[in-house]
């Protein structure tokens, strides 16, 4: 059965390998699994028959033969359990890992989401400029509890994880803002991942896509 | 081995039942497992013990025996792969059980949490009335979008699962803002999770500790 992952026709990001997409190709390249990807307009992804796929209408979804799925934390962690590589065997070494995966997603990620609005959804508003130290201020808060945490160690509890995976993948967000280098050892642990061979596989794969020029 | 679960010394909301505690009470309510609370105050859960349990300052933790997680979503996800009662047996009915539980913390929530943030942690700001409603409509569209793959069945996917556990408490949130009455079929969903008995159990428990007086 050919797994399929849906990946934005064109990213925002022109190529920075910040959308989802390549969480999910990271993974399946951490666990050598082979993938075929579609392609979505953003016109597309609001219709039928994508939201028959992902009821929020973004990217990636998940497909492999009668199994959909979406939401880039699941994913993960149904490839993550079917496969060697993302988990470690020890049951509550399993549970920590996957306590990181929530954690980089609930706790870490919405913060950092933030950016987002403040520069995007109301770039034009007449508090951006005055709103966006706040913002910044509170991912320096979860930066700081989280840089505590990790101390000197390479990965956040033992082997590297899935929960590591989802980890870096969210602090790479926060490059451009220059916070991320606040914090000297999360900077290196972010540099750890991106090092890593599968890694570095699935950011040339989404990039081969997106930082190609406008056809025509 | 006793499970020992934190929560707070007395919940910012009174005992509304919307502290994250209650997520995971009522995960062990559902799955019949006996558990014991260690209430935590304000100043406690930024002290080096919480925060050896709990890296982020908050509240739940869960202990039994040597192992100690956090995040509500990895807590009732563990629950709810060691029990029977909150996942169902088909695999991939399992994996999409899954996504709903990330889709309620990851996609769901954030824009819910941002009432929070506009109200109370920007609620001194001169933008904070005009950029209510702005925050409102975010929400809205999410909701939209579950509402439209909701429909008319009873749970998100087939029969209630940890997925409609943890989307009926993000949901939750949203009862005195009254966006959640804007979509009747959402509202009743979350009436059908909060008329579960292990949800009363848990709202009961979270209750007795909240809505005393204090004491003196």
């Amino acid at each position: 059965m050919t797994i399929i992952i849906t990946a934005f026709e064109r990213s925002p990001d022109g190529g920075k390998g910040l959308a989802r997409d390549t969480r999910v190709r990271w993974a399946l390249e951490e666990v050598g699994q082979p993938y075929e990807v579609r392609l979505v307009s953003f016109h597309a992804m609001k219709e039928p028959a994508h939201l028959g796929l992902h009821p929020f209408g973004q990217i990636p979804t998940y497909e492999d033969g009668d199994l959909v799925l979406f939401e880039t934390g699941a994913i993960v962690l149904h490839l993550a359990e079917r496969h060697a590589g993302l988990l470690p065997d020890d049951t509550n070494a399993r549970a920590r890992a996957i306590t990181w995966m929530f954690a980089a997603l609930n706790t870490v990620e919405p913060p950092i989401l933030e950016l987002v609005t403040v520069k995007f959804l109301e770039g034009d508003k007449p508090w951006s400029t005055e709103r966006l130290p706040l913002v910044r201020d509170r991912i320096r808060h979860r930066l700081d509890q989280l840089s505590a945490r990790l101390g000197e160690a390479d990965w956040l509890d033992g082997a590297f994880s899935a929960g590591d995976l989802m980890m870096v993948s969210v602090l790479l967000r926060l490059r451009l803002s220059g916070i991320l280098d606040e914090f000297p050892n999360l900077a290196a642990y972010v540099a750890r991942g991106e090092a890593r061979p599968a890694y570095r596989r699935a950011f040339a794969a989404q990039w081969a896509i997106n930082a190609k020029p406008p056809a025509g």
